[in-house]
């Protein structure tokens, strides 16, 4: 996660540091996307990653994996929404959301929260 | 709005009355998708709403724009969501999102609700 | 059905008379794909089926449809095609499908199939 | 087209009446994107009109052609574009060819151009 | 292909294990899709990698490559199922025939077939 | 780039050595497309680009920066084709413009040109 948060970092700032006043715009209105407004941060950040599966994007969705864990969405939210995605997007987001529960685990571990499985038994 | 309910209605009853047990339960997974749980009904609707704008379905964005609405989302809201599924999906999604606030305006009207703009200047 | 036939032809021939040569040559490639060879004209058929409905194309569903119609497929078949399609791509084929089934219905009841339902009960 | 024009002139400005902030901001950069910068603006249109024709979006197509045609694209050049969006997106990208045919021989016709079948046989 | 085997049911099963209704039913019909019914399961595996290719998935383009090679189907066939997704989806395809080529070979290398090209000369 | 450029080549290699017709004749018209013809070259492998980011495919995206670059396309031309591709295909594209400054940077390095980024502050 810390190598994907390095070369997202790098990257981003090379290209804004071309000054093409076009991708520098774009790259704010992306951040403000996201803040609160009418809907709430959180709200959009689930949007964000529910957006993100059915596009079949494994760094946005990482990148809104995090931003929702810090909007304290909890692990059976994130499988409700994995949930959603997985209904509009069909079998094909499988592999995406593979890839997306190591990462929130992970996440979790390093967050000291359980990473365990709920066995809240149906 | 309701030729679009009337056909719908009748075209999945034809796909279901094929009896095939997959599409059968795909359909009742799919309404269960929606349900309150870990996530509430309106997050999820609105999360579905999301997907179907950078999906480009205009059905499916006339679904879950009806379904958003009876969940109490506002229009103020729902512009908000449009704008994430602008930014994540790009101009591409435009014509979609003219279709969207044509059919949200129209429900709007129907339910009596002002479908005015709202004139709150920056 | 005979609206799209003949919209479809029209226009096929006014991009191929512009004699662009590799306009040209694609449309033979496209033609071939679905030939006979290693693997049979109608398993390539349905294959070309599953994959307009994943993409959600509806003129290329209609397309194969027919194709499929003149290879012998029948109305169970095609629905367990359908169903495969709707398992890897989502719910967002749903419309599609709707858009399928009517006209497969529609084709067999001009060939004086039964276009009735199958009520196979599970 | 007229009608095109007029419904496509009539929602944006719905959506951008509603002056949320993100959407304005957004329909700003996508006009400028296409101003002449480092590459001219001709040459952003027919990169705009190929990534509307892999991507299926009729009408950005046809808002794409229109630009196209006002910097002067001639028929030859759009068919050697079509080619290339053929070949990137494959046989699925036909139907929307089919249109995209149609409403360029539409526009000719009306700019008093000659909308007919170039005969440079090979 | 072992890795990608561990990993991929070692996720499958974290998936599962947070015992979410939804994510259970789908991962079920996803199975049962490509059981044999009105179609066989040949045909049904065929269709699920030529739909993974046009929506370009590589991990599903493998699974489905070893589930149509334990259904017989024989490395001409293959080709000519490439073939199909290469005209539907076009060359943006092509990064992913390369790995499906690559593994398909590799797994006829594993189960002693002739991995070797044919060369019958047209 | 290296490694990219002979796995490519191998694999190529190996799909079209099945002497397939269909797959020999559609790599064919992949390398005319891109020729000079009523479009320049440069203007086509420009289309390429921009078409390879809105799909989203990296090894796309990597051919088609090469094949630009040596067309004569600036660092500066790069940036404004992204931020078009940015704006049509929205900030699911961004992981995709990671890569390719990345990949463009190396590429101007190996070729003696500044890689630096230019600073002509708005």
């Amino acid at each position: 996660m810390d190598e994907f948060d390095s070369y997202r970092a790098e990257m981003n700032e090379r290209l804004l540091a071309g000054n093409h006043r076009g991708i520098k715009r774009f790259f704010a209105l992306d951040t403000q996307a996201y803040e609160g407004g009418a809907l709430d941060k959180r709200t959009k950040e689930l949007m964000g990653l529910v957006a993100s599966i059915v596009l079949r994007c494994d760094d946005c969705v990482t990148y809104h994996i995090k931003q929702c864990s810090s909007e304290g969405v909890t692990r059976a939210q994130f499988l409700d929404a994995f949930n959603v995605a997985l209904v509009v997007g069909g079998s094909i987001t499988i592999p995406h959301l593979r890839r997306a529960i190591d990462r929130l685990d992970t996440l979790l571990e390093v967050e000291g929260q359980q990473p365990v499985l709920e066995h809240n038994h149906e």
